[in-house]
């Protein structure tokens, strides 16, 4: 039985979650539930794909991702369930999918149909669940909904590349655990884009010279460990999702701070990359 | 197997929630464990009565229900077993079967008393996950314990109407995950004593003249979304447990500020609906 | 098949654990996955020891607990894989297991080699999930690494006993979520030096004489309820897991604060029992 995964809102002190579960339990007794996140910034669609994007993929191919940020059923936010990358996703059709699917055409996108006459504030529970555990007991998306041709398109803020490929221009779009900045540059822009040349990385008065491939090729180990200057040592690297990140070597945002409040940047600020 | 469900207020950081889970499994190796919340704030029994009230029903009947909220045996405070709704708590008598219960006579109630030999400081995993395992096997209460008529009743704040029906005065129970208030007035009630009249609810300084069914109902969706002021909107509902609530349209406490922060209440505040 | 535990600093909002436990289901649909705690300060291998070593002993024999604490791949921090106490562990070895295993002589030890062609920057995906799906098929250690003799030593900081048995002189090395300190002095090494003698615990300016083995000890309950100053009450008890630890009653670190605060302790700071 494949895997039905949520990514929520609703934070770990309610029921909200716990709902959820239960309700899916009582359909599928022998279901496997994963919880993504329920972390998300209320409402905050571009933090939801950012993690979704990154997770989905370790998952078997098949599983059935329940999406519960900003899921009321409005005249502008119809519910859809949609067939990417042979996952399946049901959420709103509030512009979440086309930032996940930038890289896949969705191979199938319903409307779901199911409630035209459920009234409900809590659609998550009464709508998400059915059609996943529908699906999950190898049923269609057309019983479920009718067949759309595309998702509502919402351009996430993309990098800018300057005429004569002299520069990129990113943005902060995640910020971790670890306090550290996650950009909207990925490898393969940079590569694309600078063609080997030297560059220079600057984020407000923070600049980089090197972008390494792993947190700890930042540190020279032949030094000895105790007149090493390691932690708290600022680097970038491409993350292990491709992107280009701003990090300290073993930072603890809550005490000595991360790079977000040492560099101080937050979402959306602005990263540039310049080529020689 | 029915599922195991946990509410605590052990966090998620210590050992203590995984130090169960393991001794469940150790039990019962196929167990299906759910966690309903271990973000209850330490000790706060009606926070937990109100969160386990609003899950425990989604789970299929016969699940079992830890309860681990000021838990430790007392001259005051015994462990108990009950079955209630077709679903099965383990706990301390210490007042919050009653706040659950308010609604169902308890099937049966049984005084814990296999642990006369056993002193422990942590009775969720010494006591009640062998309770548990042992209801889960397919086990009797009567063998556990031995059958109580009453559990200790704590009455939590209900509200109060007013002579003639012209108000109710109730208050703020659960603050939840986007800041939104809750309160202890039900649709119920509030059709019983309104019978339909026009109304006023006010909270503190913030006033309410109608009830949504759901968050959007506050919002026109006929007035274009550029033009339109919905986020931070202030909106009272009866939300998906039944209870009228206090909300902002799309809040954000942790950034914006939510409906406790924005309105100025917080737990057991007063929030009154005056009839015309 | 045996359970696989996580213990890491990812924290719960990113999407590092989903992408862990959707790659375990990968390779091991019938898995079962149990989060030991994703919370752990950042880089703090104090801290996750503690945990896990009162975590893991709930679980059956023959789990592998995955440690995704300081787990990059350095020339000083090498991949493990350590048999111990008849669970499986894998981690960097960082110093990590020598906290856990004082008590316990590894029975076997490999440094894992399954990644000399790995160049990866999250080796908990890449490269503990592998090992740890290896075990569970009851693949052997040999198969994954090169068998060494012993895990790296770091001395966790342990109690000094002055000359004469007169103190024991321990450190703060955890604070739980009810703000509790916990210290490394074991009821064993207390009964060992202390010999039944009397004492004096003094942590700054709170001075205990007593060490309860329940909370509720410290509580005289022939004291009618209303009556009893309970709440707030400091004490020292020997905790679940055998350590001194400094409480105070029914205590909520967020609100009216913990022994942490009232007590201003933190982490390391000193705690002494001086004899009689």
């Amino acid at each position: 039985m494949p895997i039905i995964t949520l990514t929520t809102d609703f934070g770990v002190k309610d029921h909200f979650v716990a709902a959820v579960k239960g309700a899916i339990y009582s359909e599928l007794p022998q279901a496997t539930i994963v919880d993504i996140s329920h972390e998300i910034s209320p409402f905050h669609i571009t933090e939801a794909a950012y993690i979704i994007q990154n997770a989905y993929k370790s998952f078997p191919k098949g599983s059935i991702h329940i999406i519960g940020i900003d899921s009321e059923l409005t005249p502008e936010n119809k519910h859809i369930a949609v067939k990417l990358d042979e996952h399946y996703f049901i959420c709103a059709n509030n512009g979440l999918i086309s930032m996940i699917a930038s890289a896949f055409k969705p191979e199938k996108i319903v409307e779901i149909n199911i409630h035209d006459k459920i009234n409900t504030n809590f659609p998550v529970l009464d709508v998400f669940v059915a059609v996943a555990c529908h699906i999950a007991r190898g049923g269609t998306l057309e019983v479920v909904g009718k067949v759309i041709e595309a998702v509502k398109m919402i351009k996430g803020i993309t990098p800018i590349v300057n005429v004569g490929d002299k520069q990129i221009v990113g943005n902060v779009v995640y910020i971790d655990n670890y306090g550290n900045l996650i950009t909207n540059i990925t490898r393969k822009q940079f590569e694309e884009v600078g063609k080997g040349r030297q560059f220079t990385i600057k984020a407000r008065s923070a600049v980089f010279k090197n972008i390494y491939d792993r947190y700890s090729d930042a540190i020279n180990f032949t030094v000895e460990k105790s007149k090493r200057e390691e932690d708290g040592k600022k680097l970038a690297i491409f993350n292990s999702s491709g992107y280009l990140e701003l990090a300290i070597y073993k930072s603890n945002p809550k005490t000595v701070g991360g790079a977000a409040s040492l560099f101080g940047l937050s979402y959306r600020d602005t990263v540039s990359i310049t080529f020689e």
